[in-house]
């Protein structure tokens, strides 16, 4: 065990275990359908306080899931994928906050989604899967908020993808959304964004494999599309100076060898991480996601005026950006931050200096966890009731 | 006929002719192998005067080929590559300069390449083309030089990894290039630019069409890896201004469809570019230009150091670059231009203003032609002998 890890278990929430929740009533979806009887599949860390006033929502982004801190008793390697954000004396302190994580509906996490059973055919819902979008995530969160008791979110809080949740939470639920943490955010995708998703698309659709999204009968999974839309991912995730400090032009063996096996460092890299991801990713849930990505736009019904959307948010914002990201670049962030304080909130922007990139919202800078911290302390002090 | 075809008709070279240049001598390669009997694609503009002073070559990027202005006969919608740039009139005048274009070995357009008949197996030599690198095109161009009687190129000119090419001339035949343009150019390729690449080649080698390479026997093209490819690099190309001001948020149809069918404007358009590009291109040919690209890196041998790489250099530099260029940027330019200083070599550098990222070097700028025009009043003045 290096420093690292020795520090990492100190303030680890330790052993956790997923739990489900089974929903009946039908969730009326953006797209016209509804779907019914469905689970979602979350975890929650810390104690609820006898005010039911201490609970912080955590959305996740692409890949990640529900399991946002700690470990399994039985993976003691699978480590929450914010667990650098979240846990006793972290940023977000369990010893204060009860911290809650979700799956969203469609993952392939453990909530229903495109590989679970759909109770009215047997088999596999695959293609037949609803598109949802990231209202109908915060609309599934809200029932989930409702099963634990929880009226009111003292924050809710997520990057990338998971802070458009939290936008879309301050503007369908101010009530229960008492402030908002967005980092790494846009107010929606660019036409580059959408090209890159785009691409992510037709990788898996034109997959021999995919079998128009039944692939589950088959036997198979489109993982050659799944791999390639994994490393467009990843590039776009990186800083051109982060790729070019960490791989730069190294190679593999020191010298080129004239084929289309691995030369540089890089291309080994996203390879390592395509294999890895097509092992584990459902691609259904993939396409879905990147559809979600790519719909999320609360102007559209104002004439593309974010001002206007956002009017209904009341609560306290955090907005936070990494000066590298070039995906959600701090201008699309400040975006968010002009359209809020048009609406006269109560604003915080901070523009971090970090060279990682879009996954800097995922990694333990300093100055970006005392930024959040002391946010989480303003948080507390209007918690209220004593923690638990 | 609108404006625009009047005004291009009036100053345009016309009806050309491609012609083929065959080789028996073996062509030794950068990777150990050599190629002998091999034939390049290349077309002539202008004439080449009396003291065969005035001829100059116009290198290829990736897709393109011999064909860089005018028209055929048979197809008068098939205009050249740079035909905005070449012609009576234009930057690289045709009335004063005697112009070479040429379709790079290992290409899919009339040179010997991966779908050629390997005369030694009697089937096309599909994946057992070698892999060709820069230094071997321009050796192969110097062959061809040779055989249209230019002992010196007045000025050798491409852009992007045509640029390469230019440098390349520049190094390896200081004696027979008088000036090299290197336009939206980069030294060598950063690790961001080679994992682009890598996912282009991951998509084209895991297609199962793609048969390990030898698709022509199978009468299959891996057309979807090609349209991959091709959308990956498109992205690349355009800058995200460009990309936001040309199709924005556009929806096809004034709504979404919750459909993985097109529904932004941008998808349309990829899929479109790559429809198009994978009915035409040839896979062989795509995967080892890319790797041509990758290898491309002339101070590697100079433990990095570019100003020793460049030292052989005597030609007069033109450099420019376009600001929104994020594939090679300006700041790529500026290694090159600062390395030929250092060298105290004649270097003109312009870093144009234009929105149209990388793309931009193709386009009708007028600032950047009306450079372009002046470096070539320049190098007529040495042309000498007058020329046709």
């Amino acid at each position: 065990m290096d420093a690292t890890e020795a520090t990492s278990a100190q303030t680890s929430v330790g052993v956790v275990i997923p739990r489900r929740a089974a929903f009946r009533e039908p969730l009326p979806l953006k797209c016209g359908r509804s779907i019914a009887n469905y689970e979602l599949a979350y975890e929650t860390y810390g104690k609820l306080n006898a005010a039911r006033s201490n609970a912080v929502l955590v959305c996740h982004a692409l890949n990640a899931s529900h399991h946002a801190a700690g470990v399994y008793a039985d993976e003691p390697n699978n480590v929450g994928w914010w667990d650098n954000m979240i846990g006793p004396g972290k940023p977000l302190d369990t010893n204060r906050f009860f911290v809650v994580g979700v799956n969203n509906l469609g993952g392939c996490h453990g909530s229903t989604g495109p590989l679970s059973i759909n109770p009215e055919t047997g088999v596999p819902w695959g293609a037949h899967f609803p598109l949802v979008t990231v209202e109908d995530w915060v609309n599934a969160q809200a029932r989930l908020a409702d099963h634990l008791g929880i009226q009111q979110f003292a924050a809710v809080m997520g990057g990338s993808l998971g802070a458009m949740q939290c936008l879309q939470w301050a503007i369908a639920y101010p009530q229960r959304t008492r402030h908002a943490l967005v980092i790494a955010c846009a107010p929606n995708l660019s036409a580059q964004n959408i090209a890159f998703n785009e691409v992510a698309r037709q990788a898996i659709l034109t997959d021999p494999d995919f079998h128009g999204g039944d692939y589950y009968a088959q036997g198979v999974q489109p993982r050659r599309g799944l791999r390639v839309a994994r490393m467009v991912g990843h590039i776009t995730y990186l800083s051109d100076d982060e790729m070019a400090s960490k791989f730069g032009r190294t190679l593999k063996n020191g010298r080129v060898n004239y084929s289309f096996d691995t030369e540089f460092e890089i291309e080994s890299y996203l390879r390592y991480q395509a294999d890895k991801f097509s092992g584990y990713f459902d691609a259904n849930t993939y396409l879905r996601i990147t559809k979600a990505l790519d719909y999320f736009d609360p102007a559209f019904d104002h004439a593309g005026d974010l001002t206007r959307a956002l009017a209904p948010a009341t609560a306290g914002f955090l907005v936070v950006s990494f000066t590298t990201d070039w995906r959600f670049s701090p201008e699309r962030s400040r975006e968010i931050v002009h359209a809020l304080l048009k609406n006269k909130r109560d604003v915080t922007y901070a523009e971090i200096d970090a060279p990682h990139g879009h996954d800097a919202f995922l990694l333990d800078d300093a100055r970006y966890h005392k930024l959040v911290a002391a946010y989480f302390d303003r948080v507390f002090d209007g918690v209220g009731g004593g923690a638990a």
